[in-house]
């Protein structure tokens, strides 16, 4: 098994004093006498993003003679933002995250504000990856990958102590499936402490890659995607995810588009909380599939809160 | 002094396993070279807002004879929804909330959904102050008092052991004054853990009843209010504030309301927090008042995140 419970420990060790330990809110617009749900706000960590916890487990590994070798990341979101951050926190010089050539400048900036260099290449993210690859290859630099990396998932199986902790009685998660890292870290860790927990996976009908891979029983690495205002949700899966999916996933339930920008809305509306709309996508979950939660305690891991701040006001304006 | 760093530290030992720990968050947007300026996310808090410290400290600090005389707050706002919840957390039961009879249903709900009686009296705040304070003279209950008793003030306090904790460098504080209540428990520890820190109180200009008090050196208890979207942070001052404002504040300053009303709309759409306006003021003050902060490093404490969803709709829009 590429990732145990002994890693998500090791990796909260060398984690804990960098990162927040997240609200475990309970929803009372979305409880009720039956069903408890509970909000993991990740998207209060920071970075606003739960992906800094992969990334700092990885930093946090690395020998002074990797670190000297140089960081590389490929990742305009919240993945390249998280692991520049993760390296000014660390003190790690010479980073270098790929983008691609076509990124917004706002979150160019936002990325190099930490220290990474920002470079941009292709003229989209399957190109930047490619040519990103290759640059790494010839350079023997360290590249943080974020979903096919046993260190970065069990950084994110964090989330899954901190629940637990916050309240024993939870019997079920749901997490977004993007490329499946965060998901498979959680899940790993929440067997452990509860064998019965029930862990949804969440996707959106733009993109149903993990349903589709596991249906066809082929490792989709790509995949192609509608329109999405889920950036966090589209393209395929990570090997490992894929390859852990059967023991990690009981159950994936597909959530339309329309709902997920809803959540958004009604997210910080009800519950004054921003969330992007990939982070939003177990909130819609929960308001769509009520009745398959009854008598459930249920905890929605809400994944990040970097949210265009146009849409959200369109959001706001049309939910 | 009614209040001791002492005081501050024992109130964080009774309160620290049912608070959060809230992010103290490098604003990117607020900062340059020369200025450090950073988040202190109360409005992240349970319940949304810092004044769940408060109500814990003294909720914790009962003997067991006091609690079963029962609890009594008078608040329609945060105090009253952090009471609520704190009874709830502790397993405290014979709670009654007085609110004013023309409180909206939604916060009512708000406050009942955690088990404390809601009894609406009088037409205004005052009025239910009144007749609040009347009954529980008759009943014997403990009355949790927001800005005038030492022990909640103490629980405002554990703000400021954390902000230097999380960034030993800060060297000022803002913090908004209502009944000054946060404020003063914030300075208190603060001056003990760096006894050069400034500390500058922040109040709107619908209502610097402070500013007044001090000038007047007379202890207004009701302050006339002009319109204001600042719920927090209208009427008079609380007595233990105002009797140690001398050593508790460096500097007042006064912040329009249409500032403030901005203020919320940029700490959403840049910086991914919803907070209440008089959460907010502190992010006004900064931007209108950046040149007098230059060289410091500044934490703002964000009090409360709770505001109403068309007010907020709305400011999102307007600015």
């Amino acid at each position: 098994m590429p990732i145990k419970y002994e890693d998500v420990l090791n990796a909260r060790n060398r984690i804990d004093k960098y990162i927040y330990h997240t609200p475990l809110d309970k929803s009372m617009y979305l409880s009720d006498e039956d069903t408890n749900i509970y909000l993991k706000l990740e998207c209060q960590q920071g970075m606003k993003c739960a992906k800094l916890r992969g990334a700092l487990s990885k930093l946090t590994s690395l020998s002074k003679e990797e670190i000297e070798r140089g960081i590389v990341a490929i990742s305009s979101g919240n993945h390249g933002a998280a692991v520049s951050y993760a390296t000014h926190l660390l003190g790690i010089k010479n980073v270098t995250i790929y983008v691609p050539a076509t990124t917004p400048k706002s979150k160019v900036e936002k990325i190099k504000y930490y220290g990474a260099n920002v470079v941009g290449v292709g003229e989209n993210y399957d190109e930047a990856h490619e040519i990103g690859l290759e640059r790494i290859k010839d350079s023997g630099s360290v590249f943080i990958d974020p979903c096919s990396d046993p260190v970065v998932l069990a950084g994110q199986g964090t989330i899954a102590l901190e629940i637990f902790e916050q309240q024993a009685q939870i019997d079920t998660i749901l997490v977004p499936i993007g490329g499946g890292g965060i998901l498979t870290g959680i899940s790993v860790a929440a067997k452990h402490i509860n064998p019965n927990v029930k862990i949804i996976g969440l996707q959106t009908a733009a993109c149903p890659a993990m349903v589709q891979s596991l249906k066809d029983k082929v490792f989709y690495e790509m995949f192609p995607t509608g329109a999405s205002i889920c950036d966090a949700l589209v393209g395929g899966v990570g090997e490992i995810p894929y390859n852990m999916a059967e023991r990690c996933i009981d159950d994936i339930w597909v959530i339309e588009e329309e709902d997920i920008a809803e959540a958004v809305s009604f997210l910080a509306k009800k519950e004054k909380v921003i969330s992007e709309p990939a982070g939003a996508i177990g909130v819609a979950a929960v308001r769509k599939n009520h009745s398959k939660l009854k008598g459930r305690n249920a905890a929605v891991v809400i994944t990040g809160g970097n949210i265009d701040e146009s849409l959200m006001v369109k959001l706001l304006n049309q939910y």
